[in-house]
């Protein structure tokens, strides 16, 4: 793990920012455009398919791929640079139901979120295979990309013989062991409020579609039963407050549909995103495995420099490895905390945003109910 | 039933108001307030109760009664007038937990809107016995009143014998039949549709008081937990974001507070005034049995008459009085219609309002919480 040296592929260096070290970010941030899902067909309309459209905002040349594409394409990212970054499954397979529209647009929907992750990704979005994804000219372009991608060695551990420390001291063991230690920490308790979160949620989604509007809609049945019951008083000279019921009635029943679409509307957003990091923190015990790994190699060493089976030469240029390494996961875990900061400021924003406007709705909507009563 | 006539004590007339048939309303509406609980005690402290001070607008000299002087007056009315005018129950008398802070405001509560409901009745209001409870001078007055009431002979059916329906025509069986199922009809589908309601505002107060407000509360706690793994990244320069989510957290916490207390607010009334209206239209089927059984009797008039049994003329008196009393229905029953016009109208306002005030107080304290957040 430690042993090996001199990966081939570009350098990918690590800088001192304002917070730490950082991995390099390019001036414009790539992003694209996951839209417009077509049925293909193959083998004479034998096999069918859906085609998403992926337009990169560097070329504005939109390219098409298949599901099975993005799975090549996760594969390839995982193989080549799993051991360093993190990177998150895609959205599931599925078997039944993949033509089903409601289907179509949520699988288009979570890879948009997945691929838009990737292209914010400074060392992922600028990986030859990643380009090649994203920008191939024609079929012959993509197939040789592709066996090209395949051959690729440097994958694994090597990734992290091409990760270069720029004017970064060497980091001792005990520090590299405490950044570990630390991530790991994070990663788990993060893991755990997004879990809990999504429980959360998941709870208040199902009343939220279930009972409570069920709710809503029987006091607005029951108000406009009222209402028929005083229609048929015999009594003149109330057909204002029966109107009046009648509406408040039909209002709590509105109200009972809103209830029933508002997931939809906020809860929605802030669950995939929260299952997108679920998702994220699942890699990240991998990703730290390989360095607590490295660290009990460092920690060997000194043994085998005593039973003088390594060289103290060789220790240290183990040491100096998992410093880089440790570089890597500190840039890695600021590119992480940067994003997440990013992205659930702005999915809390839009949630509570949505909520606002739903409450502010229900309000005026019983304001207005209110007013068709008599002031007495 | 029919045959009694010339009953003692004041003349009860019905004259045409716009709506048909009405009783005699006094210019200025009885009421009265009933307030300050305060432990009493007798034979040395040996037995001790509640007693409450009642003050009617027509002397504003306040008078105390305990619940068991209530229960006398509810025994007089019910006694007196339960064959034409529904009297309603008293709130539920109660054994244990008598003294409890709670249950006495609950009961002071319910024995105002009974006073009150008895005070706009213009028959009740002006009765003799009505009067002494609510205006006897001392001990001695009270007591001498009491017993007066409980000799009172013009009791059960003799009432309507004080009824006089003034230059109104006398009706014939068939209209008096055709009111009498109206009637029964309309207090029978009113009396449905307030179980209903009744059952969806129960159903809805657990909700709101037991799941509901758990759930806002986990959710709150979701987001202040996530808010503190945030705070424990060591990542700079995120306190905007995790002090955000924090007062987000604690917002709705403050909402599931909000959610739990909110039934006190304006479903309780509604329920309230459900409630009494399900014990008024409880004693309905009493009364309007009452109607049927006289007209049993004046169908079975021409048969006696036939054979002889009875002359033609008495069989005439027996139709006026079934005419009586139904005129004294239509009054009691645009009574009612009249009251519960009113009770709606007022307890439908206040319940939106207090919607609409809840709704907006969430809009605006979400809306704040939105503020916190960074806009990108």
């Amino acid at each position: 793990l430690l042993s090996k040296s001199g990966g081939k592929g570009p350098r990918l260096p690590v800088y001192t920012g304002e917070v730490g070290p950082v991995w390099a970010y390019p001036e414009t941030q790539l992003d694209c455009l996951v839209a417009d899902p077509k049925k293909g067909s193959k083998m004479y309309g034998l096999k069918s398919y859906i085609e998403y459209q992926i337009t990169p905002n560097s070329t504005n040349r939109p390219v098409n791929h298949r599901y099975k594409h993005f799975d090549w394409l996760y594969e390839r990212l995982l193989e080549k640079f799993g051991s360093a970054i993190p990177i998150p499954c895609l959205p599931d397979k599925q078997v039944t139901g993949r033509f089903e529209e409601e289907f179509i647009k949520m699988r288009m929907e979570r890879l948009q979120g997945w691929m838009s992750r990737m292209c914010r990704h400074p060392i992922v979005s600028s990986s030859e295979v990643f380009q090649l994804f994203l920008t191939y000219k024609d079929e012959k372009d993509w197939k040789m990309g592709k066996r090209k991608a395949e051959k690729d060695e440097t994958v694994g551990v090597m990734i992290f013989s091409t990760i270069e420390p720029e004017g970064l001291p060497d980091l001792d063991l005990i520090e590299v062991e405490q950044k570990c230690e630390q991530f790991s920490r994070f990663t788990k308790s993060m893991d755990d409020g997004v879990k809990d979160l999504l429980t959360v949620g998941q709870e208040h989604w199902k009343r939220c579609t279930g009972p409570l509007p069920k709710e809503y809609q029987r006091i607005g049945k029951a108000f406009q039963n009222l209402s028929s019951v005083f229609t048929s008083s015999g009594y003149e000279g109330e057909a204002t407050l029966t109107d009046a019921l009648t509406d408040a009635g039909k209002t709590y029943e509105e109200i009972a549909q809103m209830v029933a679409e508002q997931p939809k509307k906020d809860l929605h957003f802030l669950m995939e995103t929260n299952n997108e990091y679920k998702g994220l923190l699942g890699c990240f015990p991998d990703t730290i495995g390989v360095h607590k790994a490295a660290i009990e190699k460092v920690k060997e060493g000194d043994k085998l420099v005593a039973a003088s089976k390594i060289t103290a030469s060789e220790k240290a240029g183990m040491s100096k490895r998992a410093s880089t390494m440790s570089y890597a996961l500190q840039a890695e875990m600021n590119h992480f905390h940067s994003n997440r900061i990013y992205d659930y400021n702005r999915v809390m924003q839009l949630y509570l945003e949505e909520q606002v406007k739903f409450y502010e709705t229900i309000a005026a909507k019983l304001r207005h109910a209110h007013s068709q009563f008599t002031t007495m």
